[in-house]
């Protein structure tokens, strides 16, 4: 329980105020917030409200995106605020391929890492590759596979670059015991959350632990086997979760992370 | 274009009857019909009006889902229909997993698998394990990459098991020059469409060849490579492609076929 987070999305529609209170509430001790949800109060105020609630921030979603305009300073923008929050993991969504050469949109991913790195690591923030679901290729990230992040992140080489690793998106993958326990050393943030047998829809369908068929306590096993023992955020991209009344999702959130993470 | 297989779940509103005939005066050689169309017609009927038409059947979809009720007396049932359409290839959608074990489940596949393939072998028709997109994990396959289809192959190791390699199921995956070598003497076929961007939908949103990101003459490079010269089959799902009128996805098929694929 005291490795849990909250991560902002998981109640997307609420102002990031009434997310740090309610967190404080539930006696939550670590959030998620996404850059979206800072801009509603400003860098400086979010830190401080989430100070006075006691909170930790376990990371700041997202910086990425690489072959998009602008994508540098946006993200040495991101690295800067994820420091000004006191959060040392700055999640990295690598965007999606803008040509039919997966290899060179990995490629582009890959050297836009190198360039935010030295800013990362003046700000003593590591970035967090992100391996986004296979189905989320065209339109959110090209890098999809544990291993594919895993290779960027041992190619640099750097103690700055790791992987955040999602049971979302990598729970499918037959080699994830090799690549997780690759991962050690590496591991930037732990995401949680389910997969429901009858997923229709290819982003906001995601399922509170234990509404579905991943095995978690089998995958935090893997995880803790890596060493890590940081926050465990919990993100949820659903429009039902989000429909859900605060108490609901903030008792049922902190329930079934005791009841089905570990 | 003399490869070119019309998958009759491209057009799985019409009749086999019809799928049959506008394959025909469209110059298309081959048919690769699902079971339940050929359910329409009975076995001994859609093989008549096959050969009448001048076709030839590319594969029979499908047998699997190895951990369902009466699975191997359906599957049998499965060989003995594609040896009765004269196709030497049944696609095999192995089946979701039943617990969160997915190790498990993809054991219970193989066995499966094993069982079934001496039946085969005396009907003359190779078992085409397909491996599914990972989204599909939750109805309908645990067999989600190229690379895990092929460890159960190679494992077996009979010429009558192989792979059936679907571009929208596998594009995605780095690993995917590797392991369309590695499938070299063991691709039993080859499926053909496109994967949309801004797919939304787990199912029912596959592309004409040409409408996505994939890039689809280095994939049919690569399965050159390693030698497969059979029919290709054109398979989409998609109630929008099902709703054109049948001139007009019939020659938009064959024109695609014709630009995009090599």
């Amino acid at each position: 329980m005291n490795r849990l987070s909250f991560n902002s999305m998981t109640a997307d529609r609420w102002p990031l105020a009434e997310v740090i209170d309610a967190c404080a509430e539930h006696g939550i001790g670590w959030i998620g917030p996404w850059r979206h949800k800072l801009a509603e109060l400003g860098v400086e105020e979010a830190r401080r409200r989430i100070d006075d609630a006691g909170l930790r921030v376990s990371s700041l979603c997202r910086g990425g995106f690489f072959a998009a305009d602008g994508a540098d300073e946006d993200n040495r923008r991101a690295v800067e605020e994820a420091a000004a929050l006191g959060t040392d993991a700055l999640v990295l969504v690598c965007g999606p391929p803008t040509t039919k050469d997966l290899a060179a949109a990995r490629d582009v991913i890959e050297a836009g890492i190198e360039r935010l790195l030295p800013h990362a690591n003046e700000h003593g923030v590591r970035l967090g590759i992100e391996p986004l679901h296979p189905m989320m290729i065209g339109e959110r990230s090209a890098i999809n596979t544990l291993a594919s992040a895993l290779d960027i992140a041992e190619r640099i080489g750097d103690p700055g670059v790791g992987v955040v690793i999602d049971v979302y998106h990598t729970f499918w993958d037959p080699t994830l015991p090799e690549q997780v326990a690759r991962a050690a050393g590496r591991i930037v943030g732990y995401h949680v959350n389910d997969w429901l047998a009858a997923t229709k829809d290819t982003v906001f369908e995601r399922g509170m632990m234990g509404d579905g068929i991943i095995d978690l306590p089998a995958f935090s096993a893997l995880i803790d086997a890596a060493g890590y023992d940081g926050p465990i955020e919990v993100e949820i991209l659903n429009p039902a979760i989000w429909d859900l009344p605060r108490e609901t999702l903030m008792r049922t959130t902190v329930e079934r992370f005791e009841a089905c993470v570990f």
